[in-house]
């Protein structure tokens, strides 16, 4: 039986970026599915007391993330164009995420992210959000208006409930079917083989 | 000609000690020299207004780190202990690691690590320290009383700095010839890929 394996991402981060563009093939490579799960870091960080993202609390930290996004970026074959503001407010992109079908939601998903790190758009604008559902080949406005209901509001409510419950503090995080975490796009490939044979 | 890597490690940090695990063999597979420089990252930390590892403050990230170290030490076939307290103090470690010539240093950092994460014995105590210095060869009484000399002392003070003012905030770190910093016993092989080749 192929195994499944959980990808916990946040729309505002970097490395969350990076692990949106190498998953699918490593996974593949693997046998091994991936379901894709945004949720609001940004709630779990408040609540452990932190304002905002440590990139932006520890300057020292913040600096070297980006020369590493760079050195990651040159590899990938990507621009990488630093957001600004960032972190991006990531609330409208999450709740179309989770109202496309699930099978769609990649597609939107890295549209979004390339919007965001390779060209600087903001994914609070509708125009930006507009673009990454013509990706998936659904309707916008269907997208756009279920993403405004409660039951969408919910659920991505639900979501990030469940990524605290499940002990996570950043992303991307990976968990296993057999509940192991993995946190972080350098662990992916790890966390792909743990997955590799435990249905 | 060959490049050299500087490794940046500290003797409390877990991560640190699967660095030293690993770090040889994957640098000379690469042909890459491995400069040791053990330094005190909780100046840094108070530096940075911490006041322990952020592993304690967040207990969901210190929960995590220990789960990935077990299955870490699983995959290096090594049992882990978990130091009590934790952090250790490192202090006298790290003096004795300076102390000693440089083509010491690495024995007598394995052999501190493995005491602290593979037995649980404290590091502060002069018999694991004792019995570490032994790996390496030197005089016990040589290496304990350089290490209380103002010499070493100064010597410490000044690696911390610098690894400082290299924008070091957690450890293990690799700093490669042309100056790019790699965070994280997980990146070893990258930062070691990078040097390849660049003297």
């Amino acid at each position: 039986m192929q195994s499944t394996v959980d990808f916990w991402y946040e729309f505002a981060s970097t490395y969350s970026f990076l692990a949106a563009e190498r998953i699918e093939a490593l996974a593949a490579e693997r046998d091994v599915a991936v379901r894709w799960r945004p949720f609001l870091l940004g709630a779990i960080f408040k609540a452990q007391g932190h304002e905002t993202t440590p990139f932006n609390t520890y300057p020292v930290k913040g600096r070297y993330m980006w020369r590493d996004m760079e050195r990651w970026c040159e590899r990938l074959g990507l621009p990488l164009v630093r957001p600004d503001p960032f972190p991006q407010n990531s609330l409208v992109a999450a709740r179309v995420a989770l109202a496309l079908p699930e099978d769609a939601r990649a597609a939107f998903s890295k549209a979004v992210f390339r919007a965001e790190f390779c060209e600087g758009r903001p994914i609070s604008d509708p125009a930006v959000i507009a673009d990454a559902v013509r990706q998936t080949g659904f309707e916008l406005e269907t997208a756009v208006t279920a993403a405004q209901t409660d039951l969408v509001k919910h659920a991505l409510r639900k979501e990030t409930e469940e990524a605290q419950r499940l002990g996570l503090f950043g992303a991307p995080t990976i968990v296993t079917g057999d509940g192991e975490l993995f946190w972080g796009n350098d662990r992916l490939e790890e966390a792909l083989d743990w997955a590799r044979g435990r249905p």
